[in-house]
């Protein structure tokens, strides 16, 4: 396609998502539920045919020289498969979030004022690799009222179309329209450049991907962008804590899992218990291959720590890599946590009730924590039932956004004729 | 100043924003209150020389050929004194929506989630002529938390010096630091474009004044905009309305004032009722001297009607001018409304249970109402006790902006020793 016939190709997926948007908006529950449930089934029963196309994908993926964790992440197994199905049918199983009417009350000039909950309108999903993103984002898009348009990686087209095959027939079995959920079918990159500059037809874009994707979409974008940049989390040790939690929640916090958003990457340590807790922790990283970076009172303590280099403090490590500050309270604390982290998530251990308070009261990130380690931050975690990806902005979704971030709220109001004085 | 120098003068009031945001973020509501009180007293205390300062801009602009409505909003009467004083007493008298905590819950792994409120940050104010509104936006951002950066026109910049000098004083009482508000000194318009491109120390810009401004600093902002556009907005009077609330509704909704965005611009009526409902209110819109424009069926019943063109329908006249479109159903005007509106707000006349509710779902607006004048979209009247404007945005902040929209929400979680398994 030329740069022009992929303007109008595009331009042709809003206008549809857009005519599309008004129909699911306002679907009953139980249609929205049917299409989720039906593309379960579909999914189910083309499990051959979508390994068959994923196969096409980790072909061209090992042909253009992939690395063997973007293989990974392309490759779709009867176990991820599964989990799909499941996917779509524990959002099925999800309240309902539109329409609903709260604080609906009466005002002194007799109107009676509330808010109803309503979709967003279309959603544009961009996102890298992992083609159960497609299932994902359709799902929670369809869910709460909204027309969605996908776009996957290139590489991971031939699995995205055959999932969006299941998709179709789940809208259809529900007499929706098919415009509900688009999947870009080219992969020319001016798709995305296209995207994200026709508010009049996309409402907001929800990167999924790297930083450097996400950088790139936010500067370029003309619709808002619902984003999700580092996560550097830091974990507060107080002289107050009880250090048996601390080390449990420090251990987890970084080990858990290392390459994700939620990981510990600075562990801040009173100087009241550094020598105490430090020797103790260091001893369970070593157990993990756990890289550990000082400064330089760390390194008084912990011989072996490298030392830690002002970059550390600014790094998302993704990586068995943990760096380390000895502070002298908790104000140096909240300090480091103000300059350095990415307002991600940043959790406090400690006893004492009047500093967790103001812990969770003046550290300014989307998740606050005391005594938890920080992989919590998490929407399944926190019970929101589903996540399409957590934000670290402040204004419309701030953390992990489930179904409620994919809507707005309006007015209601009811009068008997009233009438403004 | 050169445009160098403007740019480090808004980096440095831009840095001391930052800092004193995180002052205002933590201070009580005792404290935030004081400082309200103390800024009442200080204008109450200040208003010979309050006047005597927008004396001085009343003359400038009459020097430099401001017409008459733009001196009447420039203009400080004891009247709008007073109401400023009241209005900073009527903050300080609402609820204070910072750090409380809502639907704080167990979840299986035995953490404890919540959401607590908490201020945006910085938010930069961005308006003209009326000095009242430094009042109001820096009581509002006050109450909620935030540092601002005011920029009035460049026409009231004595009469805002002055404003300044009050709430600094009011700060001052109450042993806030008085970078928590600050004033823009400079006249010069890169001030403005300055304020727009910091988003490391802005949050959000909230503009207020015409549609060139608002759509000028939405285009170019590299910071989130709270903005209010056109208000188009409908009344649609169904075959089975109660004329007599029809009546009082749409002659309310167009002429109780006709320079505000809640007008009505455009009425639409059903068919079935139009021979009967259009001659009742068309005499009573002669009496008020309002001009009506019609569709072809308007004119069939009301030949005194000028022809509607396609250009009508999409016009915020401001005025006393009033176009009209007889309607086959609600469904056809819905379709009207939803080609045509800006989202404002819109309003049906019917005593049907089922065409209301469905106009409620279906309509997309930032309010939407039965059998009540859209003259009532408005902060106060919706009982938020305050608003620094209207937003016609569907993300973060929808409709009458109050409070709660200069605020976020952060997950709290709260364990015990937690870790993720």
């Amino acid at each position: 396609m030329s740069a022009d016939q992929v303007l109008d190709y595009m331009a042709g997926l809003g206008r549809e998502a857009r005519a599309a948007s008004r129909v699911i908006a306002r679907a009953t529950t139980a249609v929205k539920n049917r299409a989720l449930l039906a593309t379960a089934d579909a999914i189910e029963a083309a499990a051959d045919s979508l390994i068959a196309a994923n196969a096409l994908d980790l072909q061209a993926g090992r042909d253009n020289g992939l690395d063997e964790a973007m293989i990974d992440r392309l490759a779709i197994t009867p176990a991820g498969l599964q989990a799909m199905v499941e996917g779509l049918r524990q959002v099925a199983a999800l309240p309902d979030p539109i329409g609903a009417i709260r604080d609906m009350k009466y005002l002194p000039s007799g109107i009676q004022v509330g808010r109803m909950r309503v979709p967003l309108g279309v959603i544009g999903i961009i996102y890298e690799s992992r083609p159960n993103v497609t299932v994902e984002a359709a799902s929670l898009c369809l869910k709460s009222g909204n027309a969605c348009i996908l776009r996957g990686g290139s590489e991971s087209i031939h699995s995205n179309r055959a999932i969006a095959d299941c998709i179709r027939q789940g809208l259809e079995a529900a007499g929706l329209p098919q415009q509900v959920v688009q999947v870009v079918e080219t992969t020319d990159r001016a798709a995305v450049g296209a995207l994200i500059s026709m508010p009049e037809y996309v409402d907001v874009i929800v990167p999924r991907g790297g930083k450097g994707l996400i950088e790139r979409i936010s500067r370029d974008a003309r619709v808002p962008v619902i984003k999700h940049l580092d996560g550097i989390c830091h974990v507060y040790v107080d002289d107050r804590a009880d250090l048996d939690k601390a080390e449990a929640i420090t251990l987890n916090a970084k080990t858990h899992r290392y390459g994700v958003c939620n990981a510990m990457e600075t562990l801040l340590v009173h100087q009241g218990v550094a020598s105490v807790f430090l020797p103790r922790i260091a001893a369970l990283y070593a157990d993990k291959g756990v890289e550990l970076r000082g400064c330089e009172q760390t390194r008084a303590i912990l011989p072996q720590a490298v030392a830690a280099t002002e970059e550390d403090w600014g790094t998302e490590y993704l990586a068995p890599i943990l760096s380390i500050r000895v502070v002298a309270d908790m104000d140096a604390a909240m300090e480091h946590i103000n300059r350095y982290s990415s307002q991600h998530t940043e959790s406090i251990v400690t006893e004492d009730f009047t500093r967790a308070r103001r812990f969770l009261a003046e550290v300014d990130s989307s998740s606050v924590m005391v005594n938890a380690s920080t992989r919590f931050a998490d929407g399944f975690e926190y019970g929101l039932g589903a996540e399409i990806g957590i934000s670290t902005d402040k204004l419309h979704a701030r953390g992990p956004v489930g179904l409620e971030g994919l809507t707005s709220e309006k007015y209601v109001v009811y009068g008997d004729g009233h009438i403004r004085k």
